[in-house]
């Protein structure tokens, strides 16, 4: 991996992926690639020049052979290079002396093979870089641009892919063949498609952000098992979410089990993968765990843009309708609720039997009138709530075997261009396209949706969140003065600096005194009116409770006792500890006690992690985790993802946490880790303790990696 | 719906399903009707005898048409009713004169139209039963039995269904429809496709009752919006599950939404959803959410049969092995670990490169040899850990573009035809199926399954699950002698009476004394040792804590003023209530608590609740239902079932719960709460504190219906 080379500009990679003149190195006829690759560019229509390169000469697909890139008059913008291993730095050095600009390296036998093979990739990135030259590769499987008509890939070509707005990028060759032939199999339009093999040089996140300009791309797809470089891929996710392009992302070797197997196939570094979720997140990223739903959510992008409402189902089945309320209510989706205005309208258009609600069942009389579908979905599209109509029956069926399908389905989809909101098509389950159905739905330019509603409403539930999502725009720096504490920034700070510190950032934490002995701590106590917690002050114990040196819920004239009790006991548990004193701390009413932590990622940064403290975090496994840095409207929608927030929100008529004082108090621990820097291990409070709008850090420690 | 007539004995279903003779009553050359039914009837390749019967006289289909099934000469052994619905009552007086015993009626214009159309439906009804005609709808959209080869439905046949061992029931004719377009999209098998209609007479209980004896079907797949007679269908159920066949169910209509949307178009009661679950539960049905799943785990049994151990998966690609494990963790699918053997064999199989380990990336030298995948194969399989063997990779695309694609599936095929245990192939990713796929997967008799592995992961899963899963067999009896306790079955009963009726049970109950005095309070706090818990005794109060009536962790010698205190508090916030004393019991050492209820639902019968206490099971909705009567091994089914399940099992260190301890207790208050019969509303039991060994109900509520 190139982690010393400058990241190529996306102006760099126009030569790459819309090459006008391009060598190909090692063309044989008697290389399966050699074919497959001519045939790849015969199919897609490529029309610009090609050179057939061959230090053997000869002819090859009927054209004759250069033996070097260096005996082609012009300088091709790309070199194909698909020579065997041995023979790639040959063929590097002479595309530099040729002075073509940009490689794909086919060839493997590099990184993926071990400790050789990355010595021999080194050598090969080396010499790219002292002459400038970008790499796709090696071990790349390169790509299918329907755009520019260029396709170098050596898999077959079987029917030509359909042009479209949704971009493909992929470190595996095999997932860029199953992503391509779903596309095929399903009348998915693609605008690139890339492998990016061993990512020597040109990485996704290079990729990522040449798409970003890349004018016939929407949506960016992208399947990866590692980031090697996440800033880079982060930057060009923001740079896509700002210019309105949706990236959606499978990041596989989340498990133990995926971390081994990427492990004995790639060698990457396979990360935490909460924390990467956290990073995409706030970088615009939707994020999907299947390359179906990959699929489906960019190609439902790629027809509705972003969704900003709720949404309609039309159909002509109670059955779907029923499905379809089932599995909006599991994924949280919204049914939009009809306006007034819109019941009376559709009161006119619908026949008697028909309810007009969402989801709304047109009723059979669909099968005898071919305009009741197009003229239902001008009336819901003009809803104010409707935010998208989504319209599932046999729809591919139907036009197949039927000629009201027919005239319904170009009906639907003109009604569909012209509506107010986005309005998509599907068949309600997933669904064979043949080569008939493809011809009928262009021929009427339908907005035909793939995957059925059961992955649809997903798709349409994740691209809605997408739109109103809170991202981060800019990596803004915030420090926090902490002032004057000045402790040695190693191992764990004991409680009362670590409170110092919270302090310092404008945190309340619950009052405490340390108190030098008990008669000092029953005098602490009698400032403060109700029963105190005591707690042992010693930089040489971490777990206060395990060694007997906590002590809750003392009444004021039991304080003495108890802190030489406490003091005694702990001194017979660890004999060798130094004691500095006892802190007392007034007792709190019970409230909702909240873990809040922050650590540091190695690579990607700071992320803070919040849930309910105790055992709840780790047996319900509700945490939230927020990249950093973060806005507090980042904050308050990591807190209502919490399953409970309702105890927050105020559930069974308890007073509701001060959500805005909270989501300050995230905030300022937030900035304070960070100002901490990387030599940060962690910084926790737990529990911070909310009761309406008294909150408060009870318990809180810093831990540093030295 | 009938009601009160019996139900279809399967014998009786034979004429219906697998008819000789068919009379099509309204056979007409200007009916789509009559055509479809007609093509359905030649594509399938009907070879019985046909009549095609209209009033009208004259001809159709190129056949004389008779006016009247009375004029057959043999007795049909089913008329196909496509009348208008004014002319249904007409023709079933006919059918009743000819003798003929079995009817469809396709014509819609009854139930479903509202009242009117339920009185034509009622005489309809009425007049089938009285000459014992089994009717399969009205309002059904018919059937297609690939395994008699008679098909009798109104819709495009498109091509030929291939046969196979999935048989589809489905009371919506669209969702039938969905179904069947499904299985011919992607090459699934399919026995017998029934619309059940209107369920006038033949229901979908009756359906799966006679499937149950029908040779060529394997696996059962249902889809409902409501189950008219919930005993029917869960006893077919469990004649399915004892004769080793897989019910697969789609119930709809689970959400609020939906409810409305069955209510406007059926008019079937939609029952709670999570007793239903239960339910299905208990008779080993398998429930899934999507017509997809539907299908897959349908596809996936049929290959595989019941599946007992752990899941290996074979691929030529590092990417699909990442996202398996990833899936196979979210969804708790166990991947086999291989045994050392297994692995030694497998260094002899694979090449170098590859890693002997599951999922196991055979890597890409079985691009070039045909053979390594199968010989992979034979050698997991092999394995004893290994319970189902999963090939996933771009199947159909190679076997139909390359020779050594088509080799390779053949040769998988025999070798998974031949292995230790149930191996099944399918693409990676769902994939369209054309004819020339078609066809070699027959030629090699490939054992495909559909859906790509996000969805046939699950499917193993839920297999998997229901092989081994506990199931009531039968509605056996039980009762608990309550004895001495006569308080009157109304109301809800105090906390004293409910307390006895668990102790008449069995069920460990904390000590307590109704003291009627504060004095007497504190003579019986004085018999335990340590702090004390207050409740104020009333069957005028039920929200103890909402009056000040729960006094907890009282020290001993506070017994008697805290009582005092108590008492005044009530008598305050509630002048009328009659109070008979103060409940003593002892304070109990923090546990886990449990919430126990036990529901009768109308229809269905008893259910038993059991989830954490407090407002967790509100909040996290961790609550596991399980359907009474049930074993202990289903109980303990459950509580695994449960998020909080590490609480039970002893969370950091804790002491794990007796399970079986825990078990017999829920046991003891499913019997009781069955034993009080219909009348019984709740029996509740909130705490119930399990500490160890030490399990106890800490108070308890029994609520009755009048």
């Amino acid at each position: 991996m190139a982690t010393d080379s400058a990241a190529p500009s996306p102006a760099r990679l126009t030569h790459l992926f819309e090459p006008r003149s391009i060598a190909l190195i090692g063309a044989s006829d008697r290389s399966n690639w050699s074919h497959r690759i001519v045939d790849g560019l015969r199919v897609i229509g490529y029309d610009g020049a090609l050179h057939y390169v061959n230090p053997k000469g000869g002819e090859a697909h009927g054209q004759p052979l250069v033996r070097s890139v260096t005996d082609i008059e012009e300088t091709p913008d790309l070199a194909f290079v698909m020579v065997p291993a041995s023979a790639v730095l040959e063929a590097m050095r002479d595309i530099a002396r040729a002075g073509i600009t940009s490689a794909i390296v086919l060839s493997s036998g590099f990184a993926e093979l071990g400790d050789e093979g990355r010595r021999a990739q080194e050598e090969l990135r080396a010499l790219a870089a002292e002459h400038g030259i970008t790499v796709l590769g090696p071990n790349a499987l390169g790509y299918v641009n329907t755009d520019a008509r260029v396709a170098l890939k050596p898999f077959p070509p079987g029917e030509p892919l359909r042009s479209g707005s949704i971009a493909v990028v992929s470190q595996s060759g095999n997932v860029t063949v199953q992503l391509l032939n779903m596309a095929r199999s399903f009348d998915i339009g693609v605008s690139l498609a890339v492998s990016t093999g061993n990512e020597m040089d040109v990485r996704i996140a290079d990729v990522v952000d040449f798409l970003v300009d890349h004018e016939a791309t929407r949506v960016i797809t992208v399947f990866t098992e590692a980031f090697p470089d996440p800033h880079a891929f982060l930057a060009a996710c923001r740079r896509a979410r700002a210019a309105g392009k949706l990236v959606v992302c499978l990041k596989a070797g989340r498990s133990e089990a995926a971390a081994r197997a990427a492990l004995a196939h790639t060698g990457s570094l396979v990360g935490n993968d909460a924390v990467i979720d956290a990073f995409l997140r706030s970088a615009g990223v939707v994020r999907v765990s299947s390359l179906e739903d990959l699929l489906v959510v960019a190609d439902t992008f790629a027809h509705t843009g972003p969704i900003d409402g709720a949404m309609a189902l039309l159909t002509i089945s109670g059955g779907t309708c029923d499905i379809v309320a089932d599995a909006a209510e599991d994924i949280g989706l919204e049914l939009a609720e009809l306006a007034g205005e819109t019941v009376t309208e559709l009161k006119q258009v619908l026949p008697e039997l028909a309810a007009a609600q969402n989801p709304l069942d047109v009723t059979g009389a669909a099968v005898t009138d071919a305009t009741l579908m197009a003229r239902t979905l001008a009336v819901v599209a003009r809803d104010p709530g409707v935010g998208v109509v989504l319209v599932a029956q046999e729809m591919d069926h139907q036009a197949e075997n039927l000629a009201w399908g027919r005239e319904a389905l170009e009906r639907l989809s003109a009604e569909a261009a012209a509506a107010a909101c986005p309005a998509i098509l599907a068949n309600t389950t997933v669904r064979y396209v043949n080569e008939r159905v493809r011809e009928i739905r262009a021929a009427a330019a339908a907005p035909t949706v793939f995957g059925g509603v059961s992955r649809i409403l997903p798709a349409i539930a994740a691209i809605g969140e997408w739109t109103t999502r809170a991202v981060s725009t800019e990596a803004e720096e915030f420090t926090i003065d902490i002032g004057s504490i000045t402790a040695p920034r190693q191992g764990t700070w004991s409680e009362a600096t670590s409170r110092a510190l919270l302090e310092s950032a404008g945190v309340p934490v619950v009052p405490a005194v340390v108190a030098a002995s008990p008669a000092a701590a029953a005098a602490a106590a009698a400032d403060w009116e109700g029963r105190v917690a005591l707690k042992v002050v010693s930089d040489d114990i971490v777990h206060k409770s395990d060694v007997g040196g906590v002590a809750l819920d003392i009444a004021p004239d039991e304080v003495e006792d108890a802190a030489t009790t406490l003091l005694r006991r702990v001194s017979a548990a660890v004999p060798d500890a130094t004691i500095d004193g006892v802190l007392v701390t007034p007792m709190r009413e019970p409230g909702v006690d909240l873990l809040v932590g922050v650590i540091h990622e190695a690579g990607w940064g700071h992320v803070l992690a919040v849930g309910l403290g105790g055992i709840w975090a780790e047996v319900f496994g509700d945490v939230q985790r927020i990249a950093l840095p973060a806005s507090p409207a980042q904050f308050e929608a990591a807190l209502r993802r919490l399953r409970a927030w309702p105890l927050l929100d105020g559930v069974r008529g308890a007073e509701p946490v001060d959500l805005s004082a909270l989501v300050e108090i995230l905030s300022r621990i937030a900035a304070l880790a960070v100002s901490l820097g990387d030599d940060m291990a962690a910084v926790e409070v737990n529990p911070l303790r909310a009761r309406g709008t008294q909150i408060e850090a009870l318990d809180a420690a810093v831990v540093w990696n030295g």
